[in-house]
């Protein structure tokens, strides 16, 4: 029972894996059909959902059923219950994701804008693949370094959310009306892009530090407590 | 134990609810300071949204040590993982409200914008004040035809919201830039309002035809049985 119950908390974790690394290809591949007005990139994102959707779809339904069958506890159930948030909140960076290549694929064969905004929304693209990148980075590797990364970079992404508004009100700027429903929008989806990120990184940072908390609990008392430290 | 427990489960139930509650008054509130370009409705939204957040952690504290504790399994596991999820897409719902009021403050004393934009959007605030009120009614009452009925607005909402855009884009109109920013991230906020209504609305469909394929199952077997059914 107790060796079913690590491999499927194993499990559990390459899967989470598996959907970041699918989410931060999404990502990576939005951002390039934006710049580079390609609508073949932007079709693999789209369809790239579907599969990101399906793996949240199973590691809810094996995270249910672990915490059904195994009852774990303390740091156990902690991982579960994260990694069944983890999944949720990645399968809306998929969505955002799509979003963008959404947008990509209505203006095809034109990019999306030009002059200043379309530099913007390149910069922050490539900022959001950065964020993309390190969150599946973290869930690999679970190197709290990566976190204050993507918090960083999340920082810089309200930046230039915040700069949008100034460069589109700017009226010495000759914006056309779709270019500018296009940017808010887009701006809006790279900036949640960002928040998801952090909220991820937050979680991982949580666990890590309450795991460890709770070994160096366990290493104190001579018995170890099954006592949940949530 | 086992009082405790349906104490707990009570408990939960009742959070949610008051957490429901909350954020329909919410809704309601940032409507009518659109409507009325009223600044302390808009403040009270704003004020509200902490004790919506703080309703969550309390629900997830709660619910996690339940897990923890109890090892509820079948139905009861359900009803706890998915109050954990209500409660987390109860808490972007009162996000989105205070998004809403934010836009209001920051263009008053004045209107967020006027003629059909303005229209389009008091229309679409009174749709998603009506899914607020569904899903507090729903999360009270579990009766699924609440559940049909934010379904039905939502796809107002939707439909709205692809008018924003005909709106925003008919150059006839004297729309200025920053109206058009405002009706794209205000349209955008109530759409997804609409659509977390929606996700609640099944939850609780599929909770409550859960348990009740399940209470038949039970009538079938003699033996109760308690393996889950997830």
């Amino acid at each position: 029972m107790r060796e079913l119950f690590k491999q499927e908390m194993q499990q559990l974790g390459d899967d989470l894996e598996k959907q970041g690394r699918e989410v931060a290809r999404s990502m990576e591949r939005a951002a390039s059909s934006l710049k580079d007005a390609n609508l073949a990139l932007a079709e693999q994102v789209i369809d790239a959902d579907k599969r990101i959707d399906a793996l949240e779809r199973n590691l809810d339904e094996m995270g249910i059923s672990l915490l059904a069958r195994q009852a774990p506890v303390a740091a156990d159930l902690r991982t579960v219950v994260s990694a069944l948030r983890i999944s949720s909140t990645l399968e809306r960076m998929g969505d955002l994701a799509r979003h963008v290549a959404y947008v990509a694929r209505g203006r095809y064969p034109d990019h999306v804008n030009e002059g200043p905004l379309y530099d913007l929304l390149v910069e922050m693209a490539e900022h959001a693949t950065v964020v993309g990148a390190r969150v599946a980075e973290l869930l690999d590797t679970h190197d709290l370094s990566l976190a204050e990364k993507i918090e960083e970079e999340d920082s810089i992404l309200d930046q230039l959310h915040q700069k949008s508004f100034a460069l589109i009100l700017d009226e010495s700027l000759d914006t056309g009306r779709q270019e500018i429903v296009d940017t808010v929008l887009l701006a809006r989806y790279m900036e949640r892009f960002g928040d998801h990120g952090v909220s991820i990184a937050r979680r991982i940072t949580f666990l890590v530090n309450g795991v460890n908390a709770e070994r160096d609990e366990s290493m104190r008392d001579v018995a170890e407590s099954h006592e949940p430290r949530i």
